[in-house]
């Protein structure tokens, strides 16, 4: 569906249940948030489903429009879930029953009755900004900053390579309508928890280089996270530290998931190296520049298994001077 | 002058040399490459000064506009220089002979013959891309770069509080006209020297809270950036670093600057504590959320000194819970 045929399918029903997904990040609840108050001001019931796994940042957004038990929805609206297996703990009960989803993966798997989807936007929260201002002619300030959040946590505050010119835009439209942009700046991209900052230090000093430095690996045991403090709330995009030094070609974050029996694995590359293929070998996968693959065996044999599958991908074809592979 | 004046300032004109400030950042030099570009695009001849301060990542998009030693400009125009003391080494000779100076700092001293000011831009960035469009009715790819690179820098990828409506529509805009923004986001906000990761490490592990967490200090010797192998490129705002913890309401870096026996301190405060009325106490000053000052003394002893001016701030009125100014 169009934006405009969404809009006309929302002004004409009511009791509306909003469903978020799993692991809940800013755009799929500053989203909910937007799109609960923006069917509010159009005259309507609207609630977002509780989400159990939503953090801290994120709550003074959300909580407000939290769904009482005894709510009866009439229409349920998923925003920014893709696929049913994202589906938040206790929205099993809607797994068939979604009326609407609006959401702007291009891997979206068409589970609801009707779907509004946008693939060329960087975040769900462009989509709702333009559906309600066709809704309602106008968005408040309350609204305006749920979907600053939205937009800009989807784009790591427009730098993540999804940022587009439409984005910025849709920023620039939030911050003209009322979002508080610098507070929500301080509070999201120029405060980091004591924690997350040890944590951070914690990996840098630990991260081991191959391959004459084209190759990073962070490994994140149970033990790094209790020394400092860090619960899953700092983890949000460890993935990319190792990735994010200069030189690097393959970023790679080993974690303890629940003990010291697992490993959870993230890689990042750039452009010459396939993520994707590196995972399909441990039966991952993902995107060519952003995979990952979770192994039964102890974080330390998994970073050897990466080392063996990494000696036939170095040296490049492309000239990336060759190194054994041994940390230097 | 406004920017159409401006515009048919520099239409009426030729042989023009552009002149960036000390310590250039991405604003300055960014502006300089996008306006001498947009000038020969319009049949001028144009030199960028030679900067002796330009560092690597900048590099790039000015080197190429460097003026030739026996470059004889007839008209001198300054870009983001608010005062003759930010004149770069080697343009000493121009102190009096700037025609024109570009610029959104409102401090701006007004040394120029003529001054084209918008002080209520985020990046001068901005003025360049307005004053272009006035002139040649489009920008290149390559200026569009150029001048992605000065308002995405000036502004902290966005993040700033200076950050606006007109700064983001600014970069759509320039995204629009050619700007490879994945590649500069890459590489400008998404990249870090190894380095630099050792040393943001280095200064969270020995950072030190004091007042109940309210206050962080982290210290930088000579020694740590010698220890991590960073160099003055890598000191970018690590002044932010210690004020971007939850919880920290004054912020303080204390860099020994040539050895053991002097400090450079920086200080960030939330609005409870105003910055520039602590650094006055020690000769310095700024503004109420950002200053500093230098002093003759070892940093453990400026430390001392400035916990001791802080037992007069600390407990704040408001409320903050207070304690002993002893580490925790």
């Amino acid at each position: 569906m169009t934006i405009p045929e969404t809009a006309r399918w929302l002004a004409g029903r009511d009791r509306f249940l909003i469903l978020t997904h799993r692991r809940p990040d800013g755009d799929t609840l500053g989203c909910a948030a937007g799109l609960a108050q923006g069917l509010r001001d159009a005259g309507k019931t609207a609630y977002i489903l509780y989400n159990s796994e939503a953090t801290a940042r994120y709550l003074p957004y959300v909580e407000r429009y939290w769904a009482p038990e005894d709510f009866t929805p009439e229409h349920v609206v998923a925003v920014d879930i893709a696929s049913t297996d994202l589906f938040p703990a206790g929205g099993m009960e809607y797994l068939n029953k979604v009326a609407l989803c609006i959401d702007h993966h291009p891997s979206n798997q068409g589970y609801a009755g009707l779907t509004c989807l946008e693939p060329d936007k960087a975040s769900c929260g462009e989509i709702i900004y333009a559906l309600l201002m066709e809704l309602n002619g106008s968005i408040s300030p309350d609204i305006a900053a749920s979907l600053y959040v939205a937009v800009s946590t989807d784009t790591g505050c427009f730098a993540y390579s999804n940022t587009n010119a439409h984005t910025l835009r849709t920023a620039a439209d939030l911050i003209d309508a009322g979002a508080p942009v610098s507070d929500i700046n301080k509070a999201l991209f120029r405060t980091k928890a004591k924690s997350r900052v040890m944590l951070e230090a914690l990996i840098a000093t630990s991260m081991e280089f191959y391959f004459n430095g084209a190759v990073a690996i962070a490994v994140i045991t149970q033990d790094m996270m209790a020394k400092t403090g860090a619960v899953e709330n700092d983890m949000d995009d460890v993935a990319a530290i190792p990735g994010a030094i200069e030189g690097v070609i393959v970023g790679i974050t080993i974690r303890e998931l629940t003990g010291p029996g697992d490993s959870k694995v993230s890689v990042r590359t750039t452009p010459q190296v396939n993520a994707n293929a590196l995972c399909a070998r441990f039966g991952g996968g993902g995107h060519a520049m952003a995979a990952g693959f979770t192994l039964d065996v102890p974080v330390m044999e998994t970073k050897r298994l990466l080392l063996t599958a990494l000696d036939e991908i170095f040296p490049l074809d492309n000239g990336k001077p060759a190194d054994a592979a041994q940390p230097r």
